[in-house]
């Protein structure tokens, strides 16, 4: 198993794995050829200074994904925060420590780039989610507040 | 009063108002000359697409502040999310409209950059702004995980 950062190439098998969930399923399309939102997106991804997906892979296929973005902020004494979205392991995969390996390596990404503090929010409703960031040492010690704000 | 993008003349009011809270009075150093942590975060915040720091004025000075990072991303069919950092509205002018007034400052300019949700996480300690964000129509569907990785 080994872990990049992903290029387009990745990008159908990343919403597969985004559709490939309990929640992402009325959120997502997988279609072939790939929806133009997601190549879209990918590009603002890749334009953006510490924004990065990474993808974990076995035998050439990805097998994990989550998203990386190193956020400079005042706050904190000046603290850099790395935060993590879009979290997911194959099904085929999961028990196996790759959710564990992935966020070992991209904590590693953000302490290279002067994070001292990585954050995330987690859908109340996962609750195997919960645990498995508790035991990776998060702290819930805060609400994650979302606001829909599109006009669709 | 009027909102604008901050620059680094108003970062010491800035750090004021973080220092000048429950939390903020343990974490942040607000001194004379700037402690220089944060005068390298103010410039790696300018240096980066799509973060700044948005400050309320009134009569020439900061009377409140926030975060605001564009964050493109590929869940939810390609969403762009507008992530809040460290809102802050001084003593003197709670309770009149001037958070409100900052995050609908904040939600259009999100909304122009191409943002389909607001984020933000709030202590769970913070019951007060728990009830203020509410009242924007935020929802406290996840929880707010964060891991400390900073070696000191």
């Amino acid at each position: 198993m080994k872990f990049i950062t992903a290029t387009v190439e990745h990008l159908p098998a990343i919403v597969r794995l985004l559709t490939d969930d309990e929640f992402g399923a009325t959120r997502e399309r997988y279609e072939e050829p790939l929806p133009l939102e997601y190549i879209d997106a990918f590009a603002r991804i890749e334009e953006q200074i510490g924004n990065s997906i990474i993808v974990a892979i076995d035998k050439e296929e990805v097998i994990g994904c989550l998203q990386l973005t190193i956020i400079p902020g005042i706050a904190r004494l000046g603290t850099t925060r790395g935060q993590i979205e879009g979290v997911r392991v194959s099904h085929d995969y999961r028990g196996k420590g790759v959710g564990e390996s992935l966020f070992n390596y991209a904590i590693d990404q953000a302490k290279a780039k002067g994070c001292e503090m990585i954050q995330l929010t987690t859908d109340k409703k996962r609750k195997d989610a919960h645990r498995f960031y508790e035991r990776l040492g998060f702290v819930a010690s805060h609400d994650g507040m979302k606001l829909i704000i599109s006009n669709e």
